[in-house]
């Protein structure tokens, strides 16, 4: 048979990336938890009804969809053939699809909030940590499965889960070592900008301009601006906007300058304000009135993580949207949720060398084969220190010093103890760390309460 | 819309069920390291080729295959239309789904060594906690999503894998606190029965009667072997075998007298012996003649778990099998591996009440919400009590004691921090046990050192 392979834009995650991850995944999932999240999981598949049109056009694309099962039954040819003609058209697809896996985890929430509004708690406050499926191009840093880590609050108008959400930021990204920047910014202001701009009508416009001021600078989006039919007038407002700058007292001067006369953007105005009140000193809260974020449904606050140092797009982002489940049927139910970008953060954390020297090792000592008595004596020796909670293997097999070290380097165990004839006959032992090369004769009975 | 819903044998997880799980995963994970094995993570969608013909005519139809996308690009109709007669004749699949959703974690991590081997370093020890897929029709205990939980040693021949094996079963369920028993037996042991009843040709005869034993009895078990074409004396040697009894040793001294004079049942009751030679005095590993286990590639011990004190099916099982990757092209690779049953496992744990009381307080401390000023007292102290590492909530807006009362009850928070105008005067709060309805009054800075 051909080589086997690993379908594109997916990967295997060998043991020194898992256990990595997992150093992130916990680290976040700890934070979460202390501040009161809990987790849900929801399943791989959802019915096809659940994704579809949900993700505009281009999202439905990309979304896998899974086969039914039963389609070599002779007697249901007849139908399936009709159905599948209607698959090649793009239109109804029931008959040989009704599952697709998920492709984000907020259609999914929804929908899980949507079945138990009832028996639930509110606010809900849930995490959720699982991979999803898009069939988008692989490509660098782009791929068909990974893993999303989203915190929502649903249920709840009040700002001070924003200011929470500013804190667990804070917190996790401290954990990790990750110097960040948060840029907070209200919708709010946006839409107060397009107001007093041409009308709320331009808010797309404008928000898309600004979007790119990153990369193409002040004058590209005056242009971009005047391109999409906005007056010299307005644009000369919307350039004010964008020059607002200071430290976050100041900025806020200024934008109450251009904006604060209208209702939106004093409630705009007021949000930050909220939760910038909250921050201690060393927080990185800064407010950025040029952050818009893509995404249509923010209404109030919206949040992105920049790390410091590292070229990387952001690692982290979110914001408050007005109606988590109206989808669903199930309306008036606001909240705010974040969520962090984990391959990203990997790759920062790789870049700048993040990742603590004992993420990796697993496994403490190894203990030498040198014959069936001798392995009985480490055997019993190490179950010994295993219920001590370290972490130990004994050598499968009887063979040369060489290849017990080779395998112990290879699998980066940090300690081998030996145990020959003479040790069995003296109770001793030789404990040699492999880091320092430093070989030590212990009795046997000392080994099991030597610090490792 | 529809009222949404979940697809057939899928299931939300609710925080209580996740924490409970994650309680299981966790004790299981924390014991395979301890042994010195490492995570692998493979993709939840596998390449179809890769899936399809390993399981069997059944398992290949119960194989989730993921539709290719762009089936209704117009260049493609006439190809894909094609394609689609071969799958309604289910025949060739390619053109319409290239991809399907991994059926169990087996094969899978065959096509990893198989991909790696060269870098890989022998033995290799891995353990993986991923869900599988399977279009089984659903029923009480059996999901179309469910955890796989196993672990493997590759590339060695040494039984002291079979007894880290027994030891790692032990460790876990003493930590779960399940009483089980472990059985082993091994596949020479049944062949060598077969060798000396008519030939190495009934194995599968004699196997698959030798497994009812446990719900038919003795004697129908006898009809079938006659019915399958055993001679009495064949059958009367099967009966003696079956009706082995005693200690470890007494059963092992019967066995020889059976099928110790040829070479397989004399490498079997080796195998055998060698293990329990290992075991401690406590350890409730018993040698089980009769167990069988359906799987036909094993080819040495094999093991299965079952809970005592509970009617649940086996918990656990395994086995030593001859060749992981030859379906791969690449021969000679050997392992032994284990499997938990996670999900009766977590039934087992419900029926017996097993589950420690705090796996599912993950909020130790409420806030009470007071006002802006009394919020914002609660909100300093929370910080300092979760950089402690104390979960803690403020309840999101100000509101009647009633209700925050009753989301604490609600969320199983069993303490509740209340700090009121005299409160914040005086610089104390008041702190209440949910549990034992006991309320103290305590400076703040007390609060910070109290013992939760």
């Amino acid at each position: 048979m051909a080589k086997p392979s690993l379908p594109q834009g997916t990967r295997d995650f060998s043991a020194e990336v898992v256990l990595k991850r997992n150093y992130i995944f916990n680290t976040i999932r700890s934070v979460f938890e202390l501040y009161g999240f809990q987790p849900l999981e929801t399943p791989a598949m959802e019915n096809i009804e659940t994704l579809m049109g949900k993700y505009g056009e281009e999202g439905d694309k990309l979304i896998f969809k899974i086969l039914n099962n039963g389609l070599d039954n002779p007697q249901k040819q007849a139908q399936i053939k009709l159905d599948f003609e209607k698959v090649l058209a793009g239109k109804n697809i029931k008959g040989i699809t009704e599952r697709a896996l998920r492709y984000d985890l907020t259609i999914p929430f929804a929908r899980y909030v949507a079945m138990n509004h009832g028996q639930l708690s509110f606010p809900f406050k849930r995490y959720q940590i699982q991979p999803v499926w898009r069939a988008d191009r692989p490509q660098r840093g782009r791929y068909r499965e990974f893993y999303q880590c989203d915190a929502d609050v649903v249920g709840s108008n009040a700002l001070i889960n924003e200011v929470e959400f500013t804190n667990i930021y804070a917190t996790v990204f401290k954990k990790l070592g990750i110097d960040v920047d948060l840029k907070i910014n209200s919708r709010k202001i946006l839409a107060a900008l397009a107001e007093i701009c041409g009308g709320s009508d331009k808010l797309t416009d404008i928000t898309v301009a600004i979007d790119k001021l990153d990369k193409i600078g002040i004058e590209k989006v005056k242009e971009e601006l005047t391109e999409r039919g906005l007056t010299s007038a307005q644009v000369s407002i919307i350039e004010q906007y964008l020059l607002v700058k200071g430290s976050n007292e100041e900025m806020l001067e200024q934008i109450t300058q251009l904006v604060g006369h209208t209702e939106t953007g004093k409630k705009g105005i007021e949000e930050i304000s909220f939760i910038l009140q909250y921050q201690p000193d060393n927080h990185a809260v800064k407010a950025d009135f040029t952050l818009a974020r893509g995404l249509n449904y923010y209404t109030g606050i919206i949040f992105e993580i920049k790390a410091n140092g590292v070229q990387m797009g952001s690692i982290g982002g979110g914001g408050r949207y007005d109606d988590l489940t109206g989808l669903f049927d199930v309306p008036n139910i606001p909240g705010v949720g974040i969520s962090f970008g984990v391959d990203r953060i990997y790759d920062v954390m790789e870049e700048l060398a993040l990742f603590p020297a004992n993420v990796q090792n697993s496994t403490k000592i190894l203990f030498f084969n040198l014959g069936a008595a001798e392995g009985k004596t480490a055997f019993t020796l190490m179950q010994q220190l295993r219920h001590g909670g370290i972490s130990c293997e004994l050598f499968h097999e009887q063979t040369k010093f060489d290849k017990q070290f080779k395998y112990a380097e290879k699998k980066n165990i940090p300690y081998v103890v030996i145990i020959g004839t003479k040790e069995m006959e003296e109770k001793t032992c030789v404990l040699k760390n492999l880091q320092t090369g430093v070989q030590e004769q212990l009795q046997q009975t000392d080994l099991l309460t030597h610090i490792f």
